[in-house]
């Protein structure tokens, strides 16, 4: 099978907003190579566009690997330094991304040398105090304002927020790896790692239903997520062109949330129980109303004795948009597993991530109801949080933030 | 595409020893979900076979995700609550490789639900003090004796040996942890867990140079390693038919080892210094000797100054079968990644998993010479350590250790 063959059935099936790589001179072999090569498949081949009205790893199908990074500026880096490492830092991307091998004598890991990026998205954002560390107070979006305490948080600082976030997903280990390294040599000596939280997602070609996303309970998770070809989703998502701040244009608020999972505790509830906490079946992710997962739940059906189908602190319930005044934001999550804790139990969840043009018509009004009656949030602990304004993407030549570094 | 089409050209392009998922109906739609069924790749509906002369996840080719795990049988639990546990374990791991349903009303986390097995595969091992506990000190092999200390070796005994080894893998993430939960949830009231490590390898189709192994040194690993068509290769990795214990027959010792690499440090060092310390080009693995990656390395070559083009402690002249009396072992690891430790340094590096018929002629006389001159080992801390006897796959009917347990 000819690699055109393979990138063009990848296209065929529909990876909407994927530029797949053409030319594929950029990691060819090398000569003195001996194995012949084989067909590149579309994993290995997909490139994301690093230049465009957003930033990639919003929009792109979540890949299977995630690294979620917070820096914080060292004592002697303003906002010069700043703006010098996020030049440095998006030229990175761009090159990773479009899978450009490091040039002769570039230094380089070569952790990701013979692979292509596989679906490499590099995201950056900016904390609330990377503002007052860079004398760019006077920009602080009032989005970022700090979000309210929630009852059931019990949040490590050290775990929490930043002055620069950083996501880099890819669908090849390795290569993620290799980005999260080369980023981190890039801030040397202006920033240093405040934190870091690896996930995954399900690997391409897993299923054969690409669309279902489960979580570690073993729930599908994200069936009412906006969709990009619903009226209304740019705006709940994304800040408009005539948006304010004007740098934020195109850009989005992302939540972050380090939510573990009481896996022991969930586990032993039948599948009885387990269904009436978040009102779906587990199966196949339908309403308890019935239908099918996409089937929009009916929140007013009763069973024969009287009750509600969907109980009243089911979790699709309090989340629904229309009990919360049409809130909505986008999640793109990944899975976390760490192992075991001390105590035994595993140390494993959601790395919550959602997107919106305004948290306070987003995830604040949403986590409020579920933090007052949700029936979910019992198997839950919150553990991070953080919020970042991600400005829009790159044009050609520019690098992200510059409109907030040099405008 | 269809789905024979895509099954037939992994079976073309050599996935040796895998059995593909014919049947399909055992994860296939059920009729009330609402998505189009799209075509079934081979990373998901790849199933390795249970049964065999050898347990699986030997030969298998290492998949990108694994889960490293020891349990400790609880101080109730004898020889008779651990041949339940075996059973119960080999039952379930024929299931979930097989890609199996779980079936209505039975207990199951969900997690791998509308994924095919994604050549998940089990294995199972006996540490030394397994037959101390279950009062089978008779049976206990010769080459369980303690591996001896080596000086560069600054253990954790807690997370070193264990009663039982459990290695599970798979290209899904989301399958290895379902497995993991599901082996855990059997071994309740007979074994906890000791310790777990995980890690990654890269994903299927990320390259196009498959057989080509990195780590996250950057550097082209496992070239060496024995291969099915060579002469001895089973006599270097399998205990023979007739070997001692009998019910070791076909059966394989691992050793297994956690060794962070100092990358921050290695990563300082130039090109020419990391290909001097390994004895290899990093960017396609071909020895410093000349040729390509599979080249035979020439030790005695000599440059124009008159020392060895290959150094003297380069860590392919160590390791190198002919100046270790023909020691081999398969190597099969996977990389790992586990944040940053508190001093900033990434705590990475690799599950170092080797398998041979006989440990004190595999790794130990190799990690001797290793710990003796070895360039590398300056860049390498092994923090945790385990042997283990893998028996025999088992026969239809069987479940793995029946002979050793029942025997």
């Amino acid at each position: 099978m000819s690699r055109r063959r393979l990138l063009g059935t990848a296209s065929a099936a529909g990876a909407a907003g994927l530029a797949l790589g053409g030319a594929g001179g950029a990691w060819a072999h090398s000569a003195a190579q001996e194995e012949p090569p084989t067909a590149l498949t579309t994993l290995g081949s997909t490139t994301v566009p690093f230049h465009g009205t957003h930033q990639a790893g919003i929009l792109t199908p979540a890949q299977a690997h995630g690294h979620l990074l917070a820096f914080d500026l060292v004592p002697e880096a303003g906002r010069k330094q700043a703006a010098a490492l996020l030049r440095r830092w998006s030229e990175a991307a761009r090159r990773m991304m479009a899978g450009e091998r490091p040039s002769a004598g570039e230094r380089d890991t070569g952790i990701a040398l013979d692979a292509g990026p596989s679906s490499l998205t590099v995201t950056f954002g900016f904390g609330r105090t990377f503002f007052t560390r860079t004398g760019l107070k006077d920009r602080l979006p009032a989005q970022l304002a700090p979000l309210p305490d929630f009852s059931a948080d019990a949040l490590d600082k050290k775990r929490s927020d930043g002055d620069l976030w950083v996501q880099i997903g890819s669908d090849d280990a390795l290569v993620a790896f290799h980005a999260l390294r080369a980023l981190q040599r890039e801030a040397a000596g202006t920033a240093r790692v405040r934190w870091q939280m690896s996930g995954f997602n399900r690997s391409p070609g897993a299923t054969d239903r690409p669309r279902t996303v489960r979580n570690l309970m073993g729930q599908v998770d994200g069936t009412n997520n906006p969709k990009p070809e619903d009226e209304d989703f740019a705006g709940k998502v994304f800040v408009p062109s005539s948006g304010e701040p004007s740098w934020m244009a195109g850009g989005s608020y992302v939540v972050q949330r380090r939510i573990r999972m009481l896996l022991d505790d969930w586990d032993k509830r039948s599948l009885d129980e387990q269904e009436k906490v978040i009102g779906r079946r587990k199966s196949d992710g339908a309403p308890l109303s019935g239908g099918h997962e996409h089937t929009e739940p009916d929140l007013e059906k009763r069973g024969t004795d009287g009750a509600p189908v969907i109980p009243g602190d089911a979790h699709i319930r309090v989340t629904a948009p229309e009990t919360n005044g049409g809130a909505a934001m986008l999640r793109r999550p990944f899975s976390f597993h760490d192992g075991f804790r001390d105590d035994g139990a595993p140390d494993a969840g959601l790395l919550f991530l959602a997107w919106q043009a305004d948290p306070l018509r987003g995830f604040v009004p949403v986590q409020r109801k579920l933090d007052r009656g949700d029936a979910l949030s019992r198997f839950l602990r919150h553990e991070a949080s953080g919020l970042f304004a991600v400005p829009g993407g790159p044009r050609k030549g520019e690098y992200v933030g510059q409109r907030l570094l040099e405008g």
